[in-house]
C-alpha cells in the first residue's frame, strides 16, 4: 500500500471477519510498496509469533505492486504461471477492455503478472481483476499468508473463496468462535462508559473478558467478546451488561450491532418518508436513500439551503421566518410539514441549524440545530439541541440524531 | 489504537503533512491499546532507525489508554504532574460537563490523568480535552515521540502546535522540504498511466524520482516528489509530465492538487446553483454544501426519488416519463429545467440513473446513469454512461462525475 496516501479501508474490516472466527488481530500494519519495506515487514510479523498474515493491495497492474513477488520469495516458493488463472483474468480484463475501450497491450501484460501463483498455493478467484493468493507456510517463514487485492469491493467479495481455501482452512481449524456482544448507544460520552465499567471492576473480574468501547459515526460502541466456554468470562459478560443497562438503559439501540440505519429502514417497512433539509443540504436524504431496496419508502426530499427555497418549495410562511428565523423550532415544524404534504408522505423530518463557521450569534450559536420529526397522523418529536464540533461534524452529528429521533418517533408510536 | 475496530483517518493524514516537509514515511502501524504491544511497536520502529515516530489514540479517559505512559517508560522518563496543564484540560473539561451534564467525578478523574507528562517533555495544548506531548529521546531509545489524541479533528487542530514544540523542531531542522507536483486526471484507469509511465522509463532513468499513483473518490492522482536539488529527478518529472499531458491531457484537471470541490466551489462564485437528484438522493447536494459559503452560491436541491416528486416537484411531463422513462436523457433534461425554474439559478444539474442493485433491464442496465448540466442562458451538456461498481460505487461516482460535469459547462462557457 502507498504508504500515507491511502485510508486503511481494509485493515479494520479483515480484523472484525478475523475476530468472529476466534483470531485474536495483534496488528495491523501499513507499508510503504518497496519490496524490501513488505519483506520486513513480513519478517516483523513472523517473529511476533502470528499463524496468519492477510495483506491486501500490490496486486495491480503498475509495476510497483509487487505483494505477491515477495512473499513467494519470503517462502521459498517460486513463482508459476497458473493457466488456468491466466485464462479467467484474461476473459474478465477482455470484457472491460472491450466496455472502457482500454489500451488493450497495457491490459494484456497486467493479465500475465497477475496470473503467477507460487508453487502449492491456492489462487482466489478474483472479483475485479487480480486473484488472490493462499500461500502455506514455507522455507522457515512460519505464518500462513493470505494475499488479497486493495480494492475494498474486492476483497469483501473474494472473503468466503479466501476463508474456504486449504491454506486458510488449515488455520481456522486450529481456533473456535468468539462469544460476542454487541451493544450500541447514542448519546452517551465515552468518559460515561468508562466510568461504569470501573465500577463494575470493583465487585467482578473483568480480566477474562476483552471489553472494546468505539466512538463510531457519534455512536458508542461496546463490544463484549469472550471465549465460550469460559464461565468466568460469562459472569464478568453479565456484570458489565447489567450495570450499563442500569445506568445508560434508555440509550442502548441494539444489542446486536444492529445498526442506527438498519433499524430505521426496517422501521420504514409499509410506510412512506421525506425530507427538508437546510443545514445538512441533502445528507439525510442521501443516507436515507443508501441502502438498497430504500425507494420502497423514501418519496424524496428538498434541499432548501435559501430562504426562498424554504418559502416557495415548502409553504414555510415568510412572516413565520421573519418572526423566528430559518433556524428555529418553529421553522422546522413548518418544513416538515411542508413536506409531509408536498410529497404525501406517513413521516417527514425536517433539519435547520448553524453549521458553522459563519453565521452564529450570542442566542443561537455555531452547532445550534434545529429537528422536527412529524407524521402525517399528527404526532411530532421537535429537539434544538447545541451540537459540538465543526461544521462536517455539525453536519454529519445532525443526519445521526435525525436518524434516532425518526426510531424514536416510530417505535414509540 | 483498538485493533480492528477504527478507521486510520490519522495515519495517511499525518503522513502526507510529513512528506510536505521532506520527511520520508516509512511505516504506518495500527497496533493493539495494550502496553505490550505499543511498547513492541515502538521498539520495532526504533530499530527500523526511524527519527521521528507519530502516535495518535490512546490518550482518552478510559482505563486501556495508555500510551502516554508507555512512551514515559521506553524513554526513561517519569511521568509528572504538569499543573499548568491540569488548569487548561480542567478549564475545557468544566465548561463541556457544565452544557452537557456529564458525570463531574468521571471527568475529574480523567483530567487528573491526561495532565501527566514526561519528564523534559513538552505538553501541547489540546484541541478537545487531551494534551499532546513531543518527548525527547532518552535512555537509549533513539527516535523523538510526538504523541497526539485519536480525534482527526484534534489531531488537525493540534498539528501546528506540535511542530512548534522544541523535540519535533529538532527532527524537522535535520531535512529539507520536497519538490512536489500533483496532478488530477478524472476518467483514465490506473493501468493507462502504468503504461504511460513504462514507455518514460525505456528512455528516461525515473529512479531519482519518487512517482506514486493513487485512484481516490474516481479521481486518479499522481503525484511526483523530489529533491528540490536534484537535476536528474527534475529531468524525469519533466519527461513524466510531458508524456502525461501528451497522453492524457484531456483528462488532466488539476496540476496542484485542487480537488474537484475546490475547483467548482471557485468557478460558481458570482452564479448560483440548484440541484435535482434521483439515484444519488441528496449527495450531490450534501457535496455541493459542504464547505463553508456554500450558501453563497447553493439555493438548494429537490430530491426526487419517486416519479410523484419528478412530475410535483420539478414539473417533468407525466407523458414524457411514460414515453422516455425516469432515467433518460429527455428526463434528465426535464428535471434540470424544473430545478432552474423552481430555483431561479444560473446552473442546475439533474441526475437520474439505476443505481441498483435491481432495477436494470438489457437496455437501462444497473449503473446506467443519466447527467444534464443547464444553465439559465440555454448551454447544455447532457451524459448517460453505464458506470462500473455496486450500489453506493454507482452513486458516488454520479456525483463526483456531476462535478466534472459542473466544472466542463463553466470553464468552456
Amino acid at each position: 500500500m502507498l504508504a500515507g496516501r491511502v485510508r486503511d479501508a481494509n485493515g479494520p474490516w479483515i480484523a472484525e471477519r478475523l475476530g468472529e472466527l476466534g483470531i485474536d488481530v495483534t496488528q495491523i500494519l501499513l507499508v510503504g510498496d518497496r519490496p524490501d519495506q513488505m519483506a520486513s515487514a513480513l519478517r516483523f510479523l513472523a517473529a511476533s509469533g502470528v499463524d496468519l498474515v492477510v495483506t491486501s493491495g500490490g496486486l495491480g497492474p503498475t509495476a510497483d505492486d509487487l505483494t505477491a513477488a515477495v512473499v513467494a520469495d519470503m517462502t521459498g516458493r517460486p513463482l508459476e504461471l497458473d493457466e488456468h488463472m491466466e485464462k479467467v483474468v484474461g476473459d474478465i480484463i477482455a470484457k472491460f477492455a472491450d466496455r472502457l475501450r482500454w489500451d488493450a497491450d497495457a491490459l494484456a501484460e497486467a493479465n500475465r503478472k497477475q496470473a503467477l501463483v507460487p508453487r502449492g498455493a491456492t489462487a482466489i478467484r478474483p472479483a475485479g481483476t487480480a486473484p488472490g493468493l493462499a500461500v502455506p507456510p514455507g522455507d522457515g517463514f512460519a505464518p500462513t499468508v493470505l494475499v488479497l487485492p486493495g480494492p475494498p469491493r474486492e476483497v469483501r467479495a473474494m472473503w468466503d473463496d479466501a476463508l474456504a481455501s486449504g491454506p486458510v482452512r488449515a488455520v481456522l481449524e486450529r481456533t473456535a468462535p468468539f462469544a460476542e456482544t454487541h451493544l450500541r448507544l447514542f448519546g452517551v460520552p465515552e468518559s460515561d462508559i468508562a466510568a461504569t465499567l470501573r465500577t463494575v471492576g470493583e465487585h467482578t473480574d473483568l480480566g477474562p473478558l476483552e471489553i472494546t468501547t468505539c466512538l463510531r459515526d457519534f455512536t458508542l460502541e461496546v463490544d463484549l467478546r469472550r471465549r465460550p466456554d469460559d464461565a468466568a468470562a460469562l459472569a464478568a459478560h453479565d456484570a458489565v451488561v447489567a450495570e450499563i443497562d442500569a445506568r445508560h438503559g434508555r440509550a442502548v439501540f441494539s444489542r446486536t450491532g444492529e445498526t442506527i440505519d438498519e433499524i430505521v429502514f426496517r422501521l420504514l417497512q409499509g410506510r412512506t418518508i421525506a425530507t427538508a433539509e437546510s443545514c445538512t443540504g441533502g445528507l439525510l436524504a442521501g443516507r436515507l436513500t443508501a441502502p438498497a431496496g430504500a425507494s420502497g419508502h423514501v418519496q424524496g426530499g428538498i434541499v432548501s439551503y435559501s430562504n426562498e427555497a424554504k418559502e416557495h418549495l415548502l409553504g414555510v410562511g415568510h412572516d413565520l421566518l421573519e418572526a423566528h428565523g430559518a433556524v428555529s423550532p418553529e421553522a422546522v415544524h413548518a418544513m416538515a410539514g411542508g413536506a409531509l404534504e408536498r410529497f404525501g408522505v406517513d413521516v417527514a423530518v425536517a433539519i435547520s441549524g448553524v453549521a458553522g463557521p459563519g453565521g452564529g450569534t450570542a442566542e443561537k450559536p455555531v452547532g445550534y440545530v434545529c429537528f422536527s420529526v412529524r407524521t402525517a397522523d399528527g404526532r411530532e418529536i421537535t429537539r434544538d439541541p447545541v451540537l459540538p464540533g465543526e461544521r462536517g461534524d455539525v453536519r454529519e452529528r445532525s443526519v445521526v440524531l435525525a436518524m434516532h429521533l425518526v426510531r424514536r418517533l416510530l417505535t414509540e408510536g
